[in-house]
């Protein structure tokens, strides 16, 4: 079937059902939106023995939690949430990109073009007085069912209960998601390089990392599997929580390949473990992409077919016993501000998760909900969400290129290796710190790191100095005191794209002049 | 100095201030923004001795922390925040109420007026490629400006280190803050009857609340003391946090008097307690606001003026010692889906309150932001902020008086009561149930208990059934053993106000039908 044809029996299926509910916070779940028949599919797995302590005393609010909340034609002394009256919008509007550029020429005239979008008190599509109103935490009907749908598209969960649910942003839903499973003591597993707030979090909760060894593919599953097998009780409680940014990985740009997810998918059947996969940059894909030689008229189709079948399966895809909570993000393919995304799992585990929301942030922002449904649903459309990622990634793509290019260009070939990412927004440049000659010969790890540490700082100092900033590879690492490689991460979508060329070469210089000393 | 005078220092020191900072996630404090001097004031005590052990684990990640972050002439290959040019949105506007209504005759024309303001990329006001990117925890610039200089108008804390903070809501807040101070295990000391989300947080994080009973002028000191005096170890470690709803209480409606406050205090200081002040109520004040007698055209200096001296003081206005949380909110005073508030405190506090933001819900959304900082200091200023306030005020005493009103009408004498609140949403109607003939006289608690549950829950029901939604008293008590009085929260802010009497008049007729059996 075509994407077009795909894509079309979401909209008869819409077409077909009954509208969506239009009080505030209306109950909603993605069971109402899913195409396929859930009966087509086995239930996932129960993960009651999996869950924290704290988990167990989450209970709805009796406010919220009365089921005649949402029916309409009742007069409510009940809950207290302000009448939108009194709200003082009136209705918000926002000019946003309508078409998304073609890539078939980067040549070509694809200067973006917009269109005003607005959402206003009482109307039908998107009540502002519904929006501005609290939230199910769940989130908004039009923004799930969006979300909903484009999840059942990508990543087609092979069974039967999974949800989705809206967050305010993958660090929160992060910080959810640990609540909900550890207890104070435990060790949560991570790939030995992994994200400084990954790592905060995991900390503030009274929570240990064990980084894993990665390889090019990323993270070695024979090495997860010997860990777990070789696991005393004296280290604490084994460990059941696998963290892993499967694409693009921060920091090191590795994206893992399709066969190796699923090896570490058995490894986590074998030791049961559950997989949090945080993956903001699994839309940003950098491979696949060339045009060349196509028919201008194809060119649009084959750019997001081509785009799609690249996808890496995620583990969400590949999870058939419900396992796995993936958590999506706007902040890398939209803006980080909307402080919005959300997370796909087992509904016993989705309906923990709200209810961790409802004590704490409660819903994404309204203002934020409704600029998402008037962009992706109401503007572009399913169809337009994926040119819109095809045209992002092949802009971040060039981006990429004028790093690699600058790092060819600049980079002493003798000290550094990077390797090319695939995915996402990093490169990792590694340097030989055995070449500086104040570097000091010895086994003693703590000793190596030591020496590793100081150098580090060196190279990153004389690189800020210069006005161009990097991120220290040991920032993203637990255990400062076993550091074994010299490395930076880099990434190339923050700055003015002229400018990139010119970082590499103040980091660059930095490297050299360091070394030199 | 008169209400425009004092607002006009504010212009004056900005007027003479460095300009806001223009960059994303820019680091930005109260201290910047205050009027006063901090030397002319005392220092907070320091509270290292009543933060949590979770809060001891809170470090600010490093990519955040790098001091150069925020210095412009950078080029950043550190930090992966997308460039605002790929964000889909090139500008934002919002139409809201531009001039507030005048009290001075409810029969004049009193309609709103609107205007439009909007927030585009680059703009120098707010530019909406920084306010979609990631946010600095404390808040925007922008915003923050306003709510500090806001904060320091209305409650002037007495001591120098004061700071104000944004929030995702005074819901998120309340869980920082519970996360902040307290470990599992410990006891949260509250009014007896409290809101239930508040309860569900508490219990959530596996701590105890302890009620404390509450009179018609509010929590009772003595109460208070008696219980910390006698505590004895073996009912755990002492409680030294104070969480309350000081005005309007939830579900009471009590508005605690300003010589209670300070009795409450004195409490708080003789057994070092810290003091959550959850206040999303302050500004919805019914009383004081008779204008009849004043000739037109100073009516409206003398609303607000009035307004601004039956204002309640607040905790952090009297707190010498730095003790204070106060936990504001834009809920209900502007809408509930900005999931938007801000708290108050000392700075230590206030920093370790951030740093559980960054690992949480980082900040509040940007488009939110934008339109608090449109709405509030660009389209009205602080004068017109007060006067929204005293219409709402207005708006919402109407509507409690049509609420008595009703309850006067339909309400059976002889076995409901009730206080007119002076601030807030909620009238707290309790029942006679010894009127009921199935009453069990009996002196044993959980008898009287049970017995009360069984009537409310019919007296909700009957009503339910009805077409009218009330609040159970018991949803407001962890204890639902040794209930001793039968009550119903009404609020009057939900329902649109002409079904007021209706919901008044089916629960009237639930009341008498259900006693009558």
């Amino acid at each position: 079937m075509s994407l077009v044809d795909r894509l079309g029996e979401y909209r008869k299926f819409r077409a077909r059902s009954a509208p969506l509910p239009t009080g505030s916070s209306s109950y909603t779940c993605s069971d109402f939106f899913k195409l396929q028949n859930p009966r087509d599919k086995p239930k996932a797995l129960s993960w009651d023995h999996r869950t924290s302590l704290d988990s167990v005393n989450r209970k709805t609010s009796p406010l919220k939690a009365s089921p005649y909340n949402h029916q309409r034609a009742m007069v409510s002394l009940g809950a207290a949430r302000p009448a939108s009256e009194y709200y003082p919008w009136e209705s918000i509007s926002m000019r946003c990109i309508s078409n998304i550029p073609s890539q078939s020429n980067e040549h070509e005239n694809n200067t973006s073009k917009f269109c005003s979008v607005s959402c206003s008190k009482g109307e039908t599509e998107y009540d502002l007085g519904v929006a501005l109103n609290y939230g199910h935490p769940i989130g908004s009907p039009q923004a799930l069912r969006f979300i909903t749908e484009h999840v059942e598209f990508i990543h087609n969960p092979p069974y039967a209960d999974w949800e989705s649910c809206l967050t305010c942003g993958s660090t929160s839903a992060l910080e959810i998601a640990l609540r909900l499973f550890c207890n104070r003591g435990d060790t949560v597993i991570v790939e030995d390089f992994t994200y400084p707030g990954t790592l905060s979090a995991i900390q503030a909760q009274g929570l240990q990392p064990l980084g894993v060894d990665v390889d090019g593919c990323g993270l070695v599953p024979e090495v997860l599997d010997r860990k777990l097998q070789n696991w005393t009780s004296c280290q604490g409680p084994k460990p059941f929580v696998l963290y892993m940014i499967p694409t693009g990985q921060n920091p090191t740009g590795i994206t893992q390949s399709a066969a190796r997810r699923r090896e570490i998918y058995q490894v986590a059947e074998k030791h049961d473990l559950y997989i949090l996969e945080d993956d903001p940059y699994y839309y940003l894909q950098m491979e696949g992409l060339h045009i060349d030689c196509m028919p201008s008229q194809e060119i649009k189709t084959f750019n997001t077919d081509a785009y799609l079948s690249q996808l890496p399966p995620s583990y969400l895809s590949l999870d058939i016993s419900g396992r796995v909570l993936r958590l999506d993000s706007t902040s890398k393919i939209l803006a980080p501000g909307l402080r919005c995304g959300w997370v796909t799992g087992c509904s016993q585990i989705i309906e923990k998760f709200a209810s961790y929301s409802e004590t704490g942030p409660i819903s994404p922002s309204g203002p934020s909900q409704v600029m998402l449904y008037k962009l992706l649903d109401q503007t572009w459309g399913h169809q337009g969400f994926l040119e819109w990622l095809v045209s992002l990634s092949q802009k971040y793509r060039q981006r990429r290129d004028t790093l690699i290019k600058a790092c060819l260009q600049h980079l002493p070939y003798d000290v550094c290796r990077w390797g090319v990412p695939d995915a996402g927004m990093f490169i990792r440049i590694s340097v030989d710190a055995s070449k500086h000659p104040g570097f000091v010969k010895t086994d003693i790890p703590s000793e190596i790191s030591a020496n590793l540490l100081i150098i580090e700082d060196r190279i990153f100092s004389h690189s800020q100095e210069n006005g161009v900033l990097v991120s220290k590879g040991s920032w993203f690492t637990a255990d400062r005191t076993s550091i074994s490689t010299l490395f930076f991460r880099l990434t190339f979508v923050a700055s003015p794209e002229e400018s990139l060329v010119k970082g590499v070469e103040v980091f660059a210089q930095a490297v050299r002049s360091v070394l030199a000393k």
